[in-house]
């Protein structure tokens, strides 16, 4: 029998533990044996003092071990991949990118968390979409990958759930920041989710986690070993949230920019180039045979061939969802935001514009908050662009004329236009594999 | 309203919070608004980030309201003394110091823990004497004072209650370690017990909480502070706890050895100087008007003359008790532990003989645990005293031949000989004021 007082002791005073030990204090938190308290002294001491490869190992595998797992390549016979965002500003890319991968033959299976955030999660997103359900079963879930090629759903209450409770007590005792508590909860969903093979999408700037890309190099390196760890194959992208990711923030103004860019539509230039990368690493994960790069192209010619934008279609409809834009909620209110001078952009924060749209209703503060679809801001200024007097900078999409007249006059502030020009910043930063 | 959980993230970074903060977060804890797992990492947080002395004076005060507190002076008219030890192996120091005190004609009111440790606290050593009751009111405790011009009793439920939550939470929280906790929990306690002035004995070495003269400082530094802060004059003995005070460790044998100073029989010099010395500062405190040196004179003859162990009788016997030693329960096995060489004490590891008595049974391993008021160690090596082969060296009072033996062996393995001569140690290390 642990005694979890000498454990939190040890770790305080910078020991290690032993996996038997970890995975003892994390199982008996989540039987309700080991009380939250002593949990939340835990995860304050790793905050400060860290843990180990090893030890973040066995967190992972304890957090697996906890609930139900998923073997996706045992049940289609077929590799099955997936990805995971650490979540960002304007980041619709599951949702762009699931159906490319699904047109180039590669079966795409992810559960996701709802989260809180500046706006909505994946789910959320989805949920702009009339009739479109989130919450399948694991049965179901496996059957639509076999049949539809691709499911996002909601993570079932059944898998790692010690991660569960652990994380809900780490969001309220300021614990959540810790490289290894990430790591360990990220990787334990996606091992219980049962893909073979992930993307990790590490954001870095100020409207992600992580706000170095040191950090994020620590966190992404972490992450493809604990992925060795339980036999899946890791690919890490770390790219830039120094700047909202695309045009579009919010939640069906999302919905639309994606559809849009599997339609082949004018679209932003970094999440294209995005989801191509990722779509590439992707697709050279699978069973297909084939490397990155011509991953890539694969991916490039589902958009052009349409046959992207028909897994979206099949992939909606599977779900419930009616894939017509037309059906979307919109905002009664636009306000446009339009540059009063000529220049360069030189940022556009986009933790600022986050603010912004949570502001107007697009997230969630609390748990309980309710989201309001239709709200959200397109955003087109991008760093490095040249700005002429009169040129749209960004759209409001708001539900009454006050709040959008006041996220216009903060998004405008936002936006900096200095007189000399700036370098474009590059989507991916680095690739770690 | 404030956030327990900001507050926590502030710490974390190493902020600080206003007095409002520490005590919304401390009283709404004890109200039972502000759950275990948030002050549990929040007493991490400050484990690993400190707390400023603005800070740990509000936590201090915070302490104190909560709730009940007696005002000694205003109910006596006089000024009354108190001290208190951070605890040690050996330490009947108040048994000692309470009567002797009291015949110089200084009141003395202490109310005192139990706590775990090697051997009982001094409520637990009181209770070896039959009918001695250590449960008083309040009005009962006051009238003692008055009446006797000494009373020792267990602290009343209502005296700090948010500091016995918080305490009861950091002992399973590997949160007990930290000097500003300490210096709060014990100055609210001290402060709260009504007196004017208190004489803070602060142990140092490896049977003490404090293993290291500069820690001892601090926390003796900060807790001078604390008291001044809330009117009390306060003086810190920092006394060395790398061996045993006196000879006695247990409960009846402590009280024993106490009584035996008192009736001025031979007793162990390190004793007789650290009640001598602390005696002096107490009544140079009282409203006697007189100086440390002058106080320590007064001590001493109030040895000499018997009126100090007609207080410890009286005192005694006004709680309930019979003071006569001939009441006092004996263990039924006696082992002796004897020199085998000669040479010079070199050490007599307090951590180690403090252990040994636990195994003995004189103390409390859980809350639950109950003691053996009987059993104990008489250890008179001391750091530089000479030993020649077959001089007694420690005596073993056990319940039963085994655990005697075993634990004649350990003591005699804690009590290192060396060839060349080794200096004593000084009882009182430094006194600040």
């Amino acid at each position: 029998m642990i005694r979890p007082a000498e454990l939190i002791e040890r770790k305080r005073d910078g020991g290690s533990l032993t996996p038997v030990e970890i995975a003892e204090l994390v199982l008996g938190h989540a039987r309700g044996e080991i009380p939250d308290y002593q949990l939340a002294a835990f995860c304050m001491a790793v905050y400060f003092r860290g843990l180990s490869a090893d030890e973040t190992l066995a967190l992972t595998n304890a957090f697996v071990e906890s609930g139900a797992t998923l073997d996706l390549h045992g049940e289609l016979g077929r590799k099955v991949v997936d990805k995971h965002s650490t979540g960002g500003v304007g980041d619709k890319t599951s949702i762009v990118l699931g159906p490319i991968v699904a047109a180039c033959g590669v079966p795409f299976g992810k559960m996701s968390g709802r989260g809180l955030g500046h706006t909505g999660g994946t789910l959320d997103k989805l949920e702009s979409i009339p009739g479109f359900r989130v919450e399948l079963s694991k049965e179901e879930f496996v059957e639509q990958v076999r049949d539809v090629g691709l499911a996002i759903i909601g993570q079932t209450d059944d898998l790692v759930p010690a991660d569960k409770h652990l994380y809900a007590l780490r969001d309220v005792t300021a614990t959540i920041d810790s490289i290894p508590l990430i790591a360990a909860s990220i990787m334990s969903k996606k091992i219980a989710a049962g893909a073979n093979a992930i993307v990790l999408d590490v954001k870095v700037g100020d409207g992600a986690f992580m706000k170095s890309l040191e950090d994020a190099r620590i966190l992404a390196e972490l992450m493809i070993e604990l992925g060795r760890g339980a036999g899946r194959h890791v690919v890490s992208l770390l790219t830039d949230m120094h700047q909202p990711l695309g045009w579009a923030i919010g939640n069906a103004v999302e919905i639309r920019e994606a559809r849009a860019l599997l339609a082949g539509e004018d679209s932003p230039a970094d999440l294209y180039s995005l989801v191509v990368q990722a779509a590439g690493r992707l697709v050279s994960l699978s069973d297909l045979g084939i490397d990155a790069e011509e991953g890539g192209r694969r991916a490039e010619r589902a958009i052009e061939d349409g046959s992207a934008l028909a897994a979206y279609d099949r992939w909606i409809e599977a779900q419930g969802g009616d894939p017509s834009i037309d059906v979307l909620p919109e905002a009664p209110v636009r306000v446009e935001v339009i540059a009063g001078r000529a220049g360069c952009i030189a940022a556009v924060s986009a933790l600022g514009v986050g603010r912004v749209a949570l502001e107007l209703g697009a997230g969630r503060r609390t748990k309980d908050d309710s989201i309001d679809h239709a709200v959200g801001i397109r955003c087109f200024a991008k760093r490095g662009d040249p700005v002429e007097p009169g040129q749209l900078l960004a759209e409001i999409h708001a539900r009454e004329e006050a709040s959008a007249d006041r996220a216009a006059e903060e998004v405008e502030s936002l936006i900096e236009i200095s007189d000399d020009a700036r370098p474009p910043r590059p989507i991916v930063l680095e690739t770690l594999t």
